[in-house]
């Protein structure tokens, strides 16, 4: 990032959400995007000079204009100054525009775990669709909420609000295997269980599938997150967002980042919290081999295996694309690995 | 309710949010549930004397104690004083213990419409199950969020985190007929279609149905809830929560209230908002006669057909049934009606 031109700090920004993405678990969301990234500031769709701007505020508010930089960058600015405002009044509730696709939400949720339950909220490109409707305007829109318990616990979900993310369904389509009801439409609109016609011209449907089974729920979650992000900030919302990986024109995207203490309300919070999840994890499975989790546990048991070997495992198609990209920009490529482990 | 001990103004707090559930077509959550309210208040597990307190309170926050008030007075109580924050700092984040079942959460979603962006998010009695466990340890627990468009339009999202509310599966299981699979499990926790195995012994499940299709993220959005409502609030949560229509101790719900003021943000919020609206509304629908909606729509044609009519069509199950209950407190019963509607 660096290399074409993007500011040290920036590109610290953006490295450590990406490698918490993979870290995570979520490869779809670490250095398998990086290229795009970078294409962003090379191109110059994507700012890189400046620093976000507060354009509005109060004790618990702030509108902030993210200049168009990339969006670790603007997410990190408003979460910062959440934390920083929910420290003094309980709440801080940060809305940006003029923002860019920023990475795994989650990451921005946990930026405080230690002292703040954390809520945010953001706007994805177009590629879900409306309980009832044939075209797609709705994004993935994801929804992020992290909170602390005892000794380092943690509830962290993030979640897209249609029903799947479109990398599963890619990976169903490369795999030649037909996908689930409740994943996704064709082009008319129907739910379809062929992931061609999902990828070309249909679509992802909302959380809860069909209309009989709840989809208008998650379609409504949707809509609640185009509310708080885009028509909140005043940035590109609904069909007005750009295409996913189209960059003919600036994203303009609208984040929400919300930061509430815990020490404003009851006392007692990580306890409680704690108690929570012990409850839900000690609840009798329906398949023995399959045990309740609490929101973020799977993650845990992703960077828990990463600990253990010492570093992120990468599919070697990965590394190779990372090597390719470093080869055009002219810079060291990933180090050559001694650990090789088959899938 | 004023026959029983209530104060007229709890009294009045309560039938403004059970009428308004009916006219808004909801009539699980209306003049239905009315002997439920009588028995609490007869009982004394429900206070009739007394007003919330607010316990801890910033700029942008509150923690009240409900004072085991009935759930409409801790309701509207909650949601003035988040309405009064967001007028002075943007937001106002108010929680709630000590509160009973309060009616329809978007009532209170909607009380400040006028003015206000407003999102409230309420705890339910344990109905519905978690992603691969057996057993109910999680409510409905819905999630309601009203925005305000141009000329009276509004977005109103009023939904529970189940995939659907308990009552659809008994109307289902008073049928005869069997329920789409997603909507709830038998009491090993399988997804089941008979309406029978669910009321006994199994429970709702997330929205998103199985763990295949997503239902895992309806599980973290009940959990989230429980987050906001029971653990921020020091309420009781999870199993804690006392059984739906058990009554044989007092209910403690933790319950949310967030107000936010759009003037801190973007200006244009309720042109955007209308804007968005007409948007998913003027979507090629999939089903011609099928429609696209935004969340409000059906409630509003709902009320509409009650002003056409001049008043709010009931059953006449719920009419003898209400005559049943003013007979036994001794009360004037329901005026006889001359415009009988069939179904």
């Amino acid at each position: 990032m660096v290399a074409v031109g993007t500011k040290p700090h920036h590109a610290r920004s953006l490295a450590e959400v990406l490698v918490e993405g993979d870290h995570r678990g979520h490869y779809s969301h670490g250095l398998n995007r990086m290229d795009m990234y970078v294409k962003d500031i090379q191109s110059g769709i994507c700012a890189k000079e400046g620093e976000p701007v507060v354009e509005k505020q109060s004790a618990a508010t702030a509108l902030v204009d993210g200049k168009n930089l990339l969006g670790p960058v603007v997410g990190n600015f408003c979460m910062d100054l959440a934390v920083k405002k929910a420290k003094e009044v309980g709440i801080g509730w940060v809305v940006a525009h003029g923002s860019n696709h920023y990475g795994i939400a989650g990451h921005y949720a946990m930026l405080a775990l230690k002292e703040n339950m954390i809520h945010v909220i953001h706007q994805h490109v177009p590629t879900g669709g409306s309980t009832r409707g044939k075209q797609c305007t709705l994004g993935t829109n994801p929804i992020s909420v992290a909170a602390p318990g005892k000794d380092g616990d943690s509830f962290v979900l993030d979640m897209a609000t249609s029903a799947v993310a479109l990398g599963k369904v890619e990976l169903h389509d490369r795999r030649g295997d037909s996908i689930p009801e409740g994943w996704g439409c064709d082009a008319e609109g129907k739910l379809s269980t062929d992931p061609k016609k999902v990828l070309n011209g249909g679509g992802l449907v909302p959380i809860g599938g069909s209309e009989a089974t709840g989809g208008y729920k998650g379609y409504g979650l949707g809509m609640m997150v185009e509310v708080f992000c885009g028509i909140l900030a005043g940035a590109h919302y609904s069909s007005n967002i750009r295409t996913w990986k189209v960059t003919d024109r600036v994203a303009n995207l609208g984040q929400c980042f919300v930061a509430i203490n815990p020490e404003n309300f009851a006392p007692g919070f990580t306890e409680r919290m704690s108690d929570l999840m012990s409850i839900q994890r000690g609840l009798e499975p329906a398949d023995p081999d399959a045990p309740v989790l609490a929101a973020g546990d799977p993650e845990r048991t992703n960077m828990k295996k990463c600990d253990e070997l010492g570093g992120i495992p990468y599919h070697i198609n990965v590394v190779n694309y990372m090597n390719d990209c470093a080869k055009r920009i002219g810079v060291s490529p990933l180090l050559p690995c001694d650990k090789v482990i088959s899938e």
